[in-house]
């Protein structure tokens, strides 16, 4: 492989995962990720531009910075590019009533959506919300649809909490479009519209930014299919396997943030 | 379309499908489906060989024979086959000790197998016991195997209860297969090796044999696959768009159970 030189050539912003990358997230919130807190600091002290892409849909984006600044990380709300947000500019665009399947902590993002008689279903990482009543119900409002729109915040697989690991809207998504015949469309990574937007944001180009987070395919795969780099840290849902992955090929893969901080201060941007 | 006395020439053997053919589950046990009583008492009395085939997984067989004598039908313990104890035989002859992800009411079909240290997952349709904790034990039972096995008994998308349509075993057991980038081994309809210890149970040949379902890919699509034939009902789970399936046309649409077994008695084994 490449030196982390050439690998890391004219990288003018760097796009950071949350989860798993910054923090672990469970019991009375989560715990940062050894070095993180200040990863960031020093990322955000250099001339590299910075901008959080998560795909964290349990919490508003106003919850989930109060969180990691009371973890004492150095990120406000304008900085990250969430998927609800994004779902709600897609809802309103489309003329799209949603009918719920969602944690109650991200329910006040869609508090200005008309949600009568809804003729779309919006699904996010419910958790615990993921009862088979509610995942009737959001079956049921599909079935009775002619044409059913199905959107999910992300497709991950599962996540890493504290206590372990832990099933994420992805696997809920693939129940529903089985049961009910259809494909979802995606509102989060690894969409390229999702990076697209977070790039935009950061006032960068594809072929000069870097995604750092601990998913495979929908950080890693995700990015580079958008003609960006990427790095995997060794943190989060990170399993050795990963580096052995089939199809996708991380640019570097990293202990942690702070080894990809540091290569990246030492050879970004030359 | 050839005339009913062509298509149903030769004819010696018929297998019912229980849910949404004899009776629809609901409330309080269900409630027989319009003259299916009678059909079954005159499919007896006839010289065609008949057999209960189901999918049934969230109660023991003797539970779900004790209810549908309880509604009026003639039917006894040895004449259905079901997946629970077809996948005790398979535990017992590979030596696997199941986590089981199924509802309370079956459980007791798992008594004689071992359960401790678990080298597989066995899920059926677990109804209110879908719960996002239940589910993510079976997810993390998987991911601590070396070589994950997992079992579904069945994989049908969703049936109907008297209160409405509900997702069925498949749509869960396609969240698990997704979450852990494995694929269920399933036990029940439409696998062949099911409906061939079925035939074997009622002495028939598959050609000889006909199935009555009301699921158009379980039922339907799963005894052609066999060799037999098959008969779709308008009743249970049925809707208007199984008869232009994409990928399977039944030998037969009938309203219900009772016309199946007027046409049956009038031209079968001719």
């Amino acid at each position: 492989m490449a030196a982390w030189g050439d690998r890391l050539a004219g990288v003018r912003g760097v796009l950071l995962d949350i989860s798993g990358v910054l923090y672990d997230s469970g019991e009375g919130g989560g715990v940062p990720i050894a070095g993180s807190v200040e990863a960031v600091a020093r990322l955000k002290r250099s001339q590299l531009k910075v901008r959080f892409c998560t795909n964290e849909s349990q919490k508003s984006r106003g919850e989930l910075v109060a969180l990691l600044r009371r973890l004492g990380f150095d990120i406000s709300q304008e900085e990250v590019t969430a998927p609800a947000p994004a779902t709600c500019q897609v809802l309103k665009e489309r003329g799209l009533r949603p009918h719920l399947l969602v944690h109650d902590g991200v329910r006040s993002e869609f508090d200005q959506i008309d949600q009568s008689n809804p003729n779309c279903v919006v699904m996010a990482d419910a958790g615990e919300s993921f009862s088979y009543q509610n995942m009737n119900k959001a079956f049921q409002t599909l079935m009775e649809l002619e044409n059913p729109v199905l959107i999910s915040l992300g497709k991950g697989r599962y996540y890493k909490e504290t206590s372990g690991l832990m099933l994420d809207v992805g696997a809920y998504m693939k129940a529903l479009e089985y049961a009910c015949g259809i494909e979802a469309e995606v509102v989060g990574k690894p969409s390229p519209e999702f990076f697209k937007s977070a790039l935009q944001a950061m006032g960068v180009e594809a072929h000069q930014a870097i995604m750092i987070g601990d998913d495979i395919v929908g950080d890693v795969g995700g990015a580079q299919r958008c003609g960006m780099r990427a790095l995997q840290v060794r943190t989060g849902k990170f399993r050795p396997s990963d580096e052995y992955h089939p199809e996708v090929k991380a640019d570097g893969y990293v202990d942690n943030l702070a080894e990809a901080v540091d290569l990246l201060l030492q050879h970004a941007d030359k």
